[in-house]
């Protein structure tokens, strides 16, 4: 029976240089695959596309490895699962795994497929509860620990991590000054997810914007940007301030990029900066989701999502991302969910 | 009695730019002043030639404001009581305090003078039991703490606060790797101060070298430099490292230099970087100082001394610090101890 599935699938051709060309991946169609023992097929419903998609296509070690030429492009989705050899997933069970640009995926009882038995939107899964809300959580709460009253600015407010980021900042008793790029972004983060203020990077002159919305410096700055954004912010830090790293977004397409001369305000202001992987944290996945979930039930946490239609607007949608195509979480919706 | 006592100083006359010229400093000669009630007058013995006091005669902000032009170049120092107005001191004690470039000053009770009763060997205490020991202590087991095993690696490793630091890391069990420019320097690093090994960083090539002395990446970078140093040392980081930022000397003369385009390793290996200041740890010196005392009774830290002699050296010797002219902590001895 599941023969009669085809599966589209996007696999790398060639290694793109900065942003992704036609000839850099193929469209290919392929029957589904048979599961075996141990194994069952997850019929994708949304593919996350992340800025850690773009990385995975450079020839560098990284925390996992590159994608090779003639794979399929990684990527975290979820979806639902249409048979089973296997104990971990009843049919009708929505998972979330490392899908791939794919309609179809094989999925085994490991440490990148996760049932989600409680939770039936998907959207709120891919937003929230998954890699996207748990890096939002861990980084925020582990390494910036925004106190009342503290200023906390958040880069890429609009996108997905950046906007959870904010919110649970906010929930903190923070002041948060997000920083997006264009007006339609800003008015986003201050009337959707709730930031005191949020700065338009493309409008003029970030340093004196920041003078101007953190007077009295920044302590907490959760950054997915780096480049003149983080080096902006660095400049602008209170004394103890902790910044948060947790993307390059800058430096994704470009390669090596100039530092940040400002980090020597690590010293005279004895802050820290820090990189983090909420993947290093797994095992604490429970305590991040379940204080996501209590947020979002008391009406806390709020998410959005961009969405492009069908397998074929992934690679679209990947270049989206660094065109700041997106507000919330960038998704592709590769067939219809049956749970909402 | 007091006012047969001349007393020179160095006052600043004009703000320098780079090293120090002539005519950015004079030698004055002026009675010593006499001390009024709660005031005690100190013989100066050696002045401490740290990095930081040509920081201070920058018109920047910073955690001790600007030396202003005509007045006397602010440095810690030692010296001893000859006349005290004041119930803190009694003539002979030996106190340490921001002496400035001075051959006499007045004290008080208060936070910067500090008197030192179970210690003759001044030089061990401009070395050791003071703020250059406090800072080695304090940045190595706050911030680095080294496990058995680690490869730490510290730069100036011949210097005040590196060769003391490196040693802290030695007794914590890990491999300690200096840096340093020269082969004279880098023999101290090893055969004096007791390092694993020590890269001369004018020799060549300072990332092939660190990947030969680091073949599992640098768990603790402790940096006493910044610039292209710290750059080739965050591509060598080892996952969850800690880097240590106690100082920027490369940066301290000519301004704002390029950032460490490096820093998106702290990402890729989730690692931290923090800048700290000693003297934030004030309360806990004399944790710090019992540390010390432990380890240097028990042979395992070693100190020395480069002396400049005479208050006129006293620019010589701060210029000569960013010509690397000194091994161990840069001083000037303006007087003789009586102990020692």
């Amino acid at each position: 029976m599941s023969s009669t599935r085809t599966n589209r699938q996007i696999v790398l051709r060639r290694r793109p240089t900065g942003m992704l060309q036609p000839a850099d991946t193929e469209l290919i169609t392929t029957p589904a695959p048979e599961p075996a023992d141990g194994e069952a097929l997850l019929r994708v419903t949304y593919i996350g596309i992340d800025a850690a998609v773009r990385t995975w296509l450079d020839d560098k070690p990284g925390y996992l490895p590159p994608v090779g030429v003639g794979e399929v492009i990684r990527a975290a989705g979820i979806g639902e699962v249409v048979e089973s050899r296997c104990d971990a997933y009843a049919v009708g069970d929505v998972v979330t795994t490392l899908s791939g640009f794919a309609e179809y995926v094989l999925i085994r009882d490991d440490l990148f497929s996760t049932p989600m038995p409680g939770e039936t939107d998907q959207l709120a899964i891919m937003s929230v509860y998954g890699p996207t809300g748990a890096t939002a959580y861990f980084g925020m709460t582990d390494i910036g620990r925004p106190q009342p009253g503290e200023t906390v600015v958040v880069s890429a407010a609009a996108g997905a991590t950046g906007s959870i980021a904010g919110q649970i900042a906010k929930i903190a008793g923070a002041r948060v000054v997000g920083i997006a790029g264009g007006p339609h972004k800003c008015r986003a983060v201050v009337e959707d997810f709730g930031f005191d203020a949020c700065i338009d990077y493309k409008a003029g002159d970030l340093p004196a914007e920041l003078r101007q919305h953190c007077p009295n410096g920044v302590d907490v700055y959760f950054d997915n940007v780096g480049g003149p954004i983080l080096d902006a912010v660095l400049g602008r830090l209170a004394p103890r301030a902790r910044v948060v790293l947790c993307g390059v977004i800058s430096g994704y397409l470009t390669g090596k990029q100039p530092g940040p001369a400002n980090y020597v305000n690590l010293l005279a202001k004895t802050a820290l900066m820090q990189g983090f992987n909420a993947l290093d944290q797994w095992g604490r996945f429970d305590e991040a989701f379940a204080a996501l979930r209590q947020w979002a039930a008391e009406g806390r946490i709020t998410h959005r999502e961009t969405v492009f239609d069908g397998i074929e607007s992934c690679v679209d949608a990947l270049n989206g991302l660094f065109t700041g195509a997106n507000i919330g979480k960038m998704l592709v919706k590769v067939s219809e969910p049956t749970t909402m």
